[in-house]
């Protein structure tokens, strides 16, 4: 590994210059007049992985934008890992609020500015460095290696699943890896062993046919605003419970040995409240704010709209109300079995005299990689070595649906390796990547796949 | 009185012409390009006035549009009526909605289109063609009579409350008549004695100090969504009743004999719902439906809104949320006293994480004339003669604001003679009046001033 790291301390502005060349290509997946530069950016992921020596590296159509992927496979009774990264990037608008070109990537004080810069393309590019630098300085990989980079991981992933159960044979693997989190702050590198899943539903309740004057109609008539606050109410009990029949039942129950990590973080409460504007955090009776954001369910009203909401009054009984409610749910929930059980819960607690409309808008499932999974530890020791100090273990409060799909279609477990940082505002104007972080990261992952074929 | 039936029944067609000629002017209150129609129709409102012998006739300058004023006292001993009226009408739109021009007033069938032909032109003329009846006929009026007939009853009656208040003495009545409400039904005339009041209030939830992803912040935060449908939820309980601390302290039970005959008007329960699509009607318990929709308060959510409220999905927990909530009241809830105790009750409510703000965006008294009134003992005479049926007394479930400030700045109560029909559409496409009410309403008010000179 010696002349592995020294290759990388060598090639560091090399590796910058590829990095911009990578982020100059405007990617943005939603925007159909990018369509050609999707392509030409999937052709350029393609020509790299090439260019380093990866074998049968291959642009595939799919409906929307292509997904390149690539092996190497020469290292019989090596384990396997999937590499799942992408290409494409978010929107840049509101372009005013950029204090540079967001594609034409620039150096300031110790980050790299540019959309994609930490989401996804720089923490892609980390791993393709880490990749060159085993095939260049020793012909081979420590690993079999298959990579699979997207192009349509900000829409949704909309063709992947359809890929993944198409080429099944061909992704096989024993893990898949990927960096395109955040670690949990600037000076503890991170291993994300664990998402949230989700279940997002609407209901729609329908009182009178019309809108009434509430003068005229006040009293006597259903209120489908007052059902539904009545309704959602109910919900969530005092102590933070949620009170869907079944909800819990196939909960996972936090290991004490979990709790004593997840508490040895420390996790900066008053922070947390502070930045939010709040007196304090809330939540579930009986767990830490860090145990209520990754490793609890929650159900949270995220829109409600019914009747007159402009300035001022309007005396108006509305015919409909409508929420969306979204649950995050936890290993081993099953999204599907707590979708029938919302529905039937909102069923039973709407009044006879209104109708009820319960959609679901999608689900993801609640992922848990085991914390002694090979993988995982090869990354422990990897990040150890990266960065100079022992990375934390942490859950995610949310959900990347592409790994529930990966365990879903291949039965794969995920490690994350995480690069980015909470600030590195992935999503918003100045998207920035750490530079120090950006080569401990490249250095992690030459030391993943090396620390990874010597596990077994 | 023969001599004054005779005549209007030999006027009818001159009556209906000059209604129509009152309909074409498009004295819409709320647009200021019609502000000159607006005193065009207050001068066509006091020309006619002069032209039928009313006295002291004067177009009354106000900072919006003008208060037309008119007397009759020369009938000494005898009671005075202060009729109100409005000669302003609702906008027309959507035009494209009506089957003819809402300005070019048109005979179809049995009723007469336009805008303002119930609302409330036509039933302000009702009481024109009476007043002018007895004093072609007879050179006199059998009581004293001073007239306000306002323009800006459709834009709140801005300038109303000022006006009272300087011109006391000139207004000095024992009763106010109103003519701008319906009827029961087609079969049976009506007369309304007792109208709800309101108190219409907003609540503001704020929670974290800006959107967050439900994801990463849900479980550990206070969501405003969740908050406020709870807070809203616990403001009726299963029986219906409004948890308010001390809401129902000031409400006048009903007495025996008021349930009896709002019993005996037989209100069509199964036609309210059905007409409503609903399988049948709500409220509070031990109630009936006639009862919870006059004589009993409510709380209604009137709109709500926070987080995202479009088409599919966006998990976010959403830094605000609010809703309108208005109270109808009854005689002798006060005003003033529930919004305080509402107040207090909304801050109770809020859980210590959130900011709570709550403003009162207007109030209404409840008013109540007793049955006994020699005025309303009067219009029942006057409307069983003009209509030929016993008239019903009936409650107003709405608030007609005039009538709390007649009764708080003079002092006077209320007697509301309806001539429209529930079916008028009034502030609608195609609003009508219903010729054959519209006969027997100035034969009934020209009974009424006859019926109200024999009192006393």
């Amino acid at each position: 590994m010696n002349n592995v790291i020294s290759y990388l301390e060598s090639q560091r502005s090399q590796a910058l210059d590829g990095l911009k060349e990578f982020l100059r290509i405007p990617s943005v997946s939603t925007h159909p007049h990018h369509r050609e530069d999707l392509h030409r950016c999937a052709r350029f992921v393609a020509g790299e992985l090439e260019g380093i020596g990866m074998r049968n590296v291959a642009v595939n159509p799919t409906p929307g934008h292509p997904i390149v992927t690539a092996d190497w496979l020469d290292a019989p009774g090596k384990p396997t890992v999937l590499l799942y990264g992408h290409y494409d990037v978010q929107p840049a608008e509101p372009i005013e609020l950029w204090e540079s070109d967001p594609f034409d990537p620039v150096v300031r004080g110790d980050n790299l500015y540019a959309r994609g810069s930490t989401d996804d393309k720089g923490q892609v590019w980390v791993h393709v460095k880490a990749l060159e630098a085993h095939l260049r300085e020793n012909g081979r990989l420590p690993v079999n290696v298959r990579m699979l980079i997207e192009g349509e991981e900000e829409v949704s992933s909309e063709n992947l699943e359809a890929y993944l159960e198409a080429h099944k044979a061909e992704l096989a693997a024993d893990v898949v890896v990927i960096s395109d989190t955040s670690m949990l702050d600037y000076e503890r590198p991170s291993i994300g062993y664990a998402l949230r899943g989700m279940a997002y539903m609407e209901i729609r309740i329908e009182g009178p046919n019309k809108d009434l004057h509430s003068g005229v109609y006040g009293g006597a008539v259903p209120n489908p605003l007052n059902v539904l606050s009545e309704m959602l109410g109910k919900m969530v009990d005092r102590d933070g419970r949620i009170t869907v029949p079944g909800f819990y039942d196939d909960v996972l129950p936090l290991r004490d040995e979990e709790r004593e990590s997840l508490a040895a973080l420390s996790f900066d409460e008053e922070g947390f409240a502070g930045k939010l504007g709040l007196p304090h955090a809330t939540g579930e009776k009986g767990y830490s704010t860090v145990e209520r954001l990754w490793a609890r369910p929650t159900l949270d009203v995220n829109g409600m709209l019914g009747g007159f909401t402009g300035e001022g009054s309007k005396t108006v009984i509305p015919s409909k109300a409508m929420a969306k409610v979204s649950m995050r749910l936890v290993p081993d929930q099953d999204p599907e079995k707590i979708v029938r059980t919302f529905t039937d819960y909102v069923k039973c607690l709407a009044p006879p005299s209104v109708k009820v409309e319960v959609i679901c808008h999608g689900t993801g499932k609640p992922v848990l990689t085991a914390r002694d999974h090979p993988a995982v530890t090869a990354a422990h020791k990897a990040i150890a070595r990266g960065f100079g100090k022992e990375p934390v273990y942490i859950r995610e409060g949310g959900s990347i649906p592409v790994v529930a799909m990966f365990e879903e279609k291949l039965g794969l477990p995920t490690v994350l390796m995480a690069f980015g940082l909470p600030d590195c505002d992935a999503h918003a104007p100045n998207e920035k990547f750490h530079l120090p972080n950006f080569y401990r990261g490249i250095d992690s992952a030459a030391w993943f796949y090396e620390e990874y074929g010597r596990v077994r």
